[in-house]
């Protein structure tokens, strides 16, 4: 069982990563910029504790990002110097509101690559998770839905996927970190299919895959 | 039905769009550098028949331009000012060789709006196609993957997506052709998945959604 930090863990997406994970046994620390309100999520969800950004970085095996597009850059400078040897896992989504069903990607090509730029060079950077509706992964309900993992690091990449796996969530590589920008955009194109053929969360399978996990 | 030029007919994802849309009873016309290739095409699959690009595009309801990313610019050019108030449909993917499991996405954005770019202004634009393995499409059997259909024209949108049907696909919407680069991206993540996976041509499904077209 794993360290784990959730930034961002107040928010709907990480505390149902947070939840799930703690579930599966992690010892997870939520991460708020409000440390009392951290304190209060993780005991909603039976987490290991709450505690400020840099103090739910410092010391873990991974740490998991799941602030808004707009708290992306400030979020990961306050846990720049604490994640050390950890793998950093960047959920950050690049929607700009209000036009959130239209593909808008940063000047970096991604979020992912912005997420580089900003942390210490050598940090084990993962990108996944973008694709998943956090009001479903939130429930007890199996999430219909492939989660994409990149990273340069494969070993990393290898963890992220296990994580998801903890998660009741199918983990699939999708290749290098420069790849996470197909995530990324896909999710405008989610959001698009909600409204547009009444979904609530639509989600992507892979299909052909005659050696990936099974889907849980 | 409709007359539809083909531009690019004799490579695999051409020929194979061509002959699934000749088979649902459209008159489709085969465009090549060399007309002669583009008539044995034809006559391959029995396609209507065979011409340039600029004759397979002119007077018809819809042209598909099926040609790889470094052919895509000169295909555009030759076809621009023969397409009239026809539907073109684009289905570049910016694959830039050897490294075709990375995404590079070109300086415009994506091949779709490098397309707008090159056609003539008020052109009825569609990009669709991207993630369909070309080697399955060309068999008779069903292809396990849903194709996403970008435009800013919404009847246009349509139309491709009815077309996509007439193939024995699922067409979904996916928003404004902006949106294309999520479809163009994903090409790079699933060749990537065809090797880790061992998949022989992955594909895509969405997910969640009420209602879509069902999966033919």
């Amino acid at each position: 069982m794993a360290a784990i930090g959730v930034i961002g863990g107040t928010g709907q997406l990480g505390k149902a990563i947070a939840r799930r994970l703690a579930r599966a046994g992690h010892v997870v620390t939520i991460g708020s910029r409000s440390p009392e309100s951290a304190v209060r999520a993780a005991a909603d969800i039976a987490a290991a504790g709450g505690d400020s950004y840099a103090g739910a970085a410092a010391g873990k095996d991974v740490v998991i990002v799941t602030v808004p597009y707009a708290a992306q850059a400030d979020a990961l400078d306050q846990i720049r110097d604490h994640v050390g040897s950890a793998i950093v896992v960047d959920t950050t989504v690049p929607l700009v509101p209000p036009k959130v069903m239209r593909v808008q990607l940063p000047p970096a090509g991604s979020a992912a690559l912005e997420a580089r730029a900003r942390l210490a060079q050598g940090t084990r950077l993962v990108s996944a998770f973008h694709d998943v509706a956090a009001h479903k992964l939130i429930t007890e309900e199996a999430v219909d839905c492939d989660v994409l993992v990149f990273s340069d690091d494969v070993e990393a990449r290898g963890v992220v996927i296990a994580l998801a796996g903890d998660m009741g969530l199918r983990g699939l590589a999708g290749g290098a970190l420069v790849n996470s920008v197909a995530a990324e955009a896909l999710t405008s194109i989610l959001i698009f299919m909600n409204k547009t053929y009444a979904a609530d969360g639509a989600g992507i399978r892979f299909t052909g895959l005659t050696k990936a996990p099974p889907i849980p």
